[in-house]
């Protein structure tokens, strides 16, 4: 399996580029923004290939040549301008969606926010909202397509050292979960067909990762 | 027929809410943000409804009591911050629509961006974008409803004085159109069946609103 990583140059899709490199059947295709990011995925024998993700769907959508799956781990993050944030966290990922439509590629896994919820947007502290609201579009978008996906609202991110366990399920209590966790989490979901279709909440907790993911 | 407007308060609102009040058989209900916005549509006869579109959905509907039709012409404009611009040029716009279907006002009238097409988010000068991005989303919200929707696509807004000739189609060459005129298209809207489900580019031309209207 092939998947092409969309925003890989993040700290997730560093984690999730190697992990998947180290993975038997499995192999990445790291798509960045500028040619100076490539030196760390070849190093792991990975694919890279420059994408703008301003650019059209159809420019996007020719760097899923050869792809099987998709994960979209871009985002400008909550600490970007809000401009960005309707550009790449809502738009770019839509132009994603269709771009996978577009090729035929069935297999998608969006990393989305803990909680994109309507009453998530009204509860958002003024300068989160935004963000709240472009993730909360965007997973509508996915959620409308014939494509086999899975949604990870994963809870807040850090940098700590990954455990290896976490807890998922459709909610969970709010909670931080390690960047490199999370790309264990984005892993077991590619691993496992029966998430397809699905989405979840996950935090730090007491499962094996394959389990948690297993046990949706 | 009661017409709830929302973003009343704004240039092509008060235009709109006089020209509802001097017709017969027609009423305006104001949708405004602050009570001291109230005096000038009092002076009118014309209702008046206080509302934050930052509130959710259910709030938003209780100002839709005894209304027939619904018309948006609230906008953050490209000239505010790109936050504003998720929240109400998109989320907002997606709450009015919603809180339509929940109270059953089926008839509602968008006033959207000249062109709000995938190729114009493409194109648009990067200060623009996030606003084309926005009404992008809101007027496909709405064409995926069941409601009675006209979407208005007008040209670049001046406050010129209305000459009440337009030119409206599909599509039409880019150019201007006083915002008093705007308000004459969308009354002619309303008052024409004919424009449910439809869409339409307008600009300052050589037609009388109400025939331009009848033509499309």
């Amino acid at each position: 399996m092939k998947v092409l990583v969309v925003g890989a140059n993040g700290q997730v899709g560093k984690h999730l580029v190697k992990f998947i490199q180290e993975t038997d059947g499995m192999e990445a295709k790291a798509m960045i923004r500028k040619e100076e990011q490539a030196s760390y995925f070849k190093k792991l024998g990975a694919e890279t290939v420059l994408v703008d993700l301003e650019d059209d769907t159809n420019t996007i959508a020719e760097a899923y040549h050869g792809v099987d799956a998709v994960v979209f781990t871009a985002g400008s993050g909550p600490n970007t301008g809000p401009d960005k944030t309707v550009l790449i966290d809502l738009d770019a990922a839509v132009k994603t969606i269709e771009a996978a439509k577009l090729k035929g590629v069935d297999r998608y896994v969006m990393i989305s926010s803990f909680d994109t919820t309507r009453e998530a947007i009204q509860g958002a502290p003024s300068s989160f909202a935004p963000y709240v609201v472009a993730k909360h579009y965007a997973d509508d978008w996915l959620r409308r397509t014939d494509l086999d996906y899975t949604i990870i609202h994963p809870g807040m991110l850090t940098n700590d050292e990954g455990s290896g366990q976490v807890e998922a399920a459709e909610t969970v209590e709010r909670g931080e979960i390690p960047r490199e966790d999370v790309a264990h989490v984005i892993l077991a979901t590619l691993e496992n067909e029966a998430t397809i279709g699905k989405e979840f909440q996950v935090v730090g907790g007491s499962k094996m990762v394959k389990e948690a993911i297993k046990s949706l």
